[in-house]
């Protein structure tokens, strides 16, 4: 990814530099705070880029695969609107685009309840399943079998990401 | 943040709900990984909300505070355009659509060098700075100094978020 072609005044690593700075300025408290917050953001970018660069054949971002994977597991392939969001934890306009996008592509349906015509269910369509298989078998070969770290490390970062949540209210 | 009112079949986690359907699929290999890099996604998502809460009142967010920070730290407040790119590790169209705003907003200007006019630098006002140094007070206080763990497991978390920047060649 980026290398850093900076010259001879290059800097290694920007988030350990950052840090320094942060400690020569008396921010000591916060130094290694900010040095994790910083390094969960890259990671974030640099494992969106690699999860990506899988799911761009399929003509899907991660946002779009999440609800189509959620999709694919649920009973009858339909699930609520307003359920999806809860699920998948992101704002209700977002499942309605992602699902809006995805109806685009011939990946998901829109159903509404003829008992209660409140009610909006996206649902896969075949085609989708066909996409989501293929795309989660791309995406378990080329990153979530090699996420980076040693296994037992991977259960580290997890434990770590599952407390970090927990502090945020998740 | 999402409380996840499902009601009474509700998720308690998604995460770990996807990572045991992962393993009922068969797909044992990828199901760690996977709760790994979504447990990621869903932090970063997270401190993001905590970061942009406390910037709004700056009208900045978190990218557009990193390019200030970084001219704040610069000799004479100035970093040429390309160096900025490196150095934030960011898309070079990145840094000219912050900086552009950024400049519209009164905390940078963009100078071009007389002896090579071909080099744009960006420079902090000094407006830029009474901001940049008034948001890093909050930032240290509300996010960077309470950032959800203990400080043992800040560093153990930084140091995987390393691993994993290395594993993904930064």
């Amino acid at each position: 990814m980026s290398s850093n072609p900076a010259g001879d005044d290059e800097i290694r690593d920007p988030i350990r530099e950052a840090h320094r700075l942060w400690e020569a300025h008396g921010w000591l408290e916060a130094a290694n705070g900010m040095a994790m917050v910083t390094s969960i953001v890259r990671v974030h970018q640099l494992l969106l880029e690699r999860v990506d660069a899988v799911l761009k054949p399929y003509d899907l971002t991660f946002a779009r695969y999440e609800v189509l994977r959620l999709l694919a597991f649920a009973s009858n392939g339909r699930v609520s609107m307003t359920r999806m969001g809860s699920l998948l934890q992101v704002h209700p306009t977002s499942v309605t685009s992602a699902v809006a996008r995805l109806e685009r592509q011939e990946l998901v349906e829109r159903l509404r309840r003829t008992t209660d015509r409140r009610v909006v269910l996206a649902s896969i369509t075949d085609h989708g399943r066909e996409v989501v298989e293929a795309a989660t078998v791309r995406l378990n070969e080329e990153v979530f079998e090699q996420p980076g770290l040693a296994p037992a490390e991977v259960l580290t970062a997890t434990r770590l990401m599952t407390d970090l949540r927990a502090a945020a209210g998740d």
